[in-house]
């Protein structure tokens, strides 16, 4: 682990982030910057009634401290979302952003070398610093991640993990081709890789088959990583943890050390939702009124924008990753655009070398379709302004 | 950070434990040996009503992500508790072990001297091993730590931080005297070293005055971790860490990367019970109720072990700490115990070396007063066939 001085210095990427999350609290500025879901869709009343059912249903060993597993009940319904998996496969976390932590510190010693898309999800980077991880990027491509310039990473270097988002990925929303997860399994398999999926955002598909898993196709080298912060609420703090069983047991052993277990409450409240069925109820009204939100951002950044920007329309997940002219420093626009109240994630933390580049994460879930389309407004006023300063 | 054999290795100890509590499930046996509080008192018809309340009170926002910190009103709340301290130099966590975990990712690096009571907390012995600390003990008396010893250790060695439970001990259940404190203080100041003040039990109080703080001896240099489980209920998951305001902004971002943020809900509910006085209420029902407990484990102790053993009656805490004659092996008498259908935890587990020793931790807060009487009833049956075997 490194010391506080390296922490430091870390930390100005964090507190950029909190940064853009205060001012987006002062003013009335539009914030495409979090990955943060739609709170008016909450399903308050359901919560309300599932928190009364566990009340009533429960001894006082509901308040005891309990295993560090998570319940069974809520293991059980997770692993029938997987191939022939069983609940001992289950980790439950507090969110997934523990499992990556869990993972870290069973996986990681100092200077052992991680493989991540490039780009990749932000904090996930700033966590493998902090265990001091030699970081090592490969090109994410529309299909996937470049299969040939990973094979000659797993040959040239002893890759301790790959760290990959393969299903509307953060932050570009790109999901892999079967075809990539096939021959990523294969390459895995040959040089002994185990693969790290984080997949936050795959029930959030709004169009297209589902994609080839890793459950199936390299169920004892993948470990997966869940959440139910981007599809029911965030502050329940429930993720999880798919691996096989031995590892599943290493993870238990760490999760213990870092904080005995989580809470309970919440993870019966996700049980009861899913088994009444009213989970995917809700799954599925997220689904249409993201979709929804997704193309009134496509259209407003299409009216705005014309053809001075490039994107793929995202199949799912909570952003788009917008191309601007090979000249544009996002970080540069990002400035402009506060000016004119709106925000987003410029590409450079998204990349471990943080080098200048011209993509910007916008996200489409956290505002309504009238705020949506006035911040690409001013998106394109902030833009404008930008130019005519070079 | 060790590697998987390295903890698979320390795994063994954990399991132990784990063990203990899955015996103690299947059968009819007596368990003196988590460290559990009694559930039959958790308020839980409070509980309920302040769930009802933050539904009540709360929009939305409730469930959406929020801040590392923790929410305001409960870090007020803690900050009253303690000298001159404002809710900037709290944080909260999950539980108190996490505070312990986000101290060691902010403070050890491989190979750093970490000075424990002997003996000490055997989950924190786990995590400093797992991070590779150079664990240094030193003698803990009736009185507090041996300051000589420790000054002794100051002075040679490059100390990162002494971690200690000062105030009704796990697993000793002893308390420092005001003099060890101030005595500690000054040396602490004196070689600049950072104290780790682990205080689960200090609400428990049975007897005795409020000992002096290290809020009010060394406020700068000392890190305090708290926690509502012991107080309240386990599965909660809040506690906290009050250090100086650097130090916990540097905690905050360890809890980032760690898990984000914990579930608000618990944590307004801490607030809620405390703001209405009935937390406090709540406090001192346990410590009327666990002070019956200790009376009735001591005359048990007394009436069948008569002066085969030494122990001191505890003040506070849930713990007494049994010291069997020297050519007793706890180790092997937990096998017989076992056979008795009672388990307690024998010492090794809270010496870093996991030496060979004679005492015994017994919990008195998780069992009835019957289960007591009888749990020891067994114990000295135990110990007597322990006696004959030799």
């Amino acid at each position: 682990m490194k010391n506080l001085f390296a922490r430091r210095a870390e930390k100005q990427n964090r507190s950029f982030t909190r940064e853009i999350l205060d001012m987006t609290k002062r003013s009335l500025a539009i914030s495409f910057a979090g990955g943060l879901p739609d709170e008016s869709l909450f399903p308050r009343d359901e919560i309300r009634q599932e928190f009364e059912n566990i009340f009533q249903n429960h001894d006082n060993s509901l308040f005891q401290y309990s295993s560090a597993k998570g319940i069974e009940a809520l293991r059980e319904e997770i692993a029938k979302t997987y191939h022939k998996t069983t609940k001992d496969e289950i980790l439950l976390t507090s969110g997934s952003q523990q499992g990556l932590d869990l993972v870290c510190k069973t996986f990681i010693d100092s200077g052992d070398v991680v493989v991540v898309e490039s780009p990749s999800y932000l904090v996930a980077l700033n966590i493998f610093k902090m265990f001091e991880a030699d970081i090592v990027e490969v090109k994410l491509n529309k299909k996937g991640v470049d299969t040939k310039e990973l094979e000659r990473v797993f040959k040239q270097r002893r890759v301790k993990f790959f760290y990959t988002i393969p299903t509307f990925h953060n932050p570009t929303s790109w999901c892999w081709s079967d075809w990539t997860r096939e021959e990523v399994s294969r390459l895995a398999k040959k040089y002994g890789v185990i693969l790290i999926e984080d997949n936050p955002y795959e029930a959030l598909r709004f169009e297209g088959e589902k994609p080839l898993g890793f459950d199936r196709l390299l169920p004892a080298q993948t470990v997966s990583l869940g959440t139910f912060s981007k599809t029911l609420v965030p502050d329940f703090r429930v993720g999880w943890i798919r691996g096989d069983k031995d590892m599943v047991e290493r993870f238990q052993t760490m999760k213990e050390n870092s904080d005995l277990q989580s809470s309970k409450i919440p993870q019966l409240l996700c049980a009861g939702l899913i088994k009444s069925g009213k989970y995917a109820l809700h799954v599925e009204l997220l689904k249409k009124e993201y979709r929804q939100k997704r193309d009134v951002m496509i259209e407003s950044l299409r009216e705005y924008f014309k053809d001075t920007i490039e994107f793929e329309t995202p199949k799912g997940g909570m952003f788009i990753w917008v191309k601007f002219p090979h000249f544009v420093d996002t970080m540069e626009l990002f400035e402009f655009a506060i000016r004119e109240d709106v925000a987003f994630v410029p590409s450079k933390v998204f990349f471990s070398d943080e080098r200048k580049s011209s993509f910007a994460r916008l996200n489409f879930t956290n505002s309504t379709t009238f705020e949506i389309k006035e911040g690409i407004r001013r998106l394109k006023n902030g833009y404008e302004k930008y130019i005519d300063d070079r």
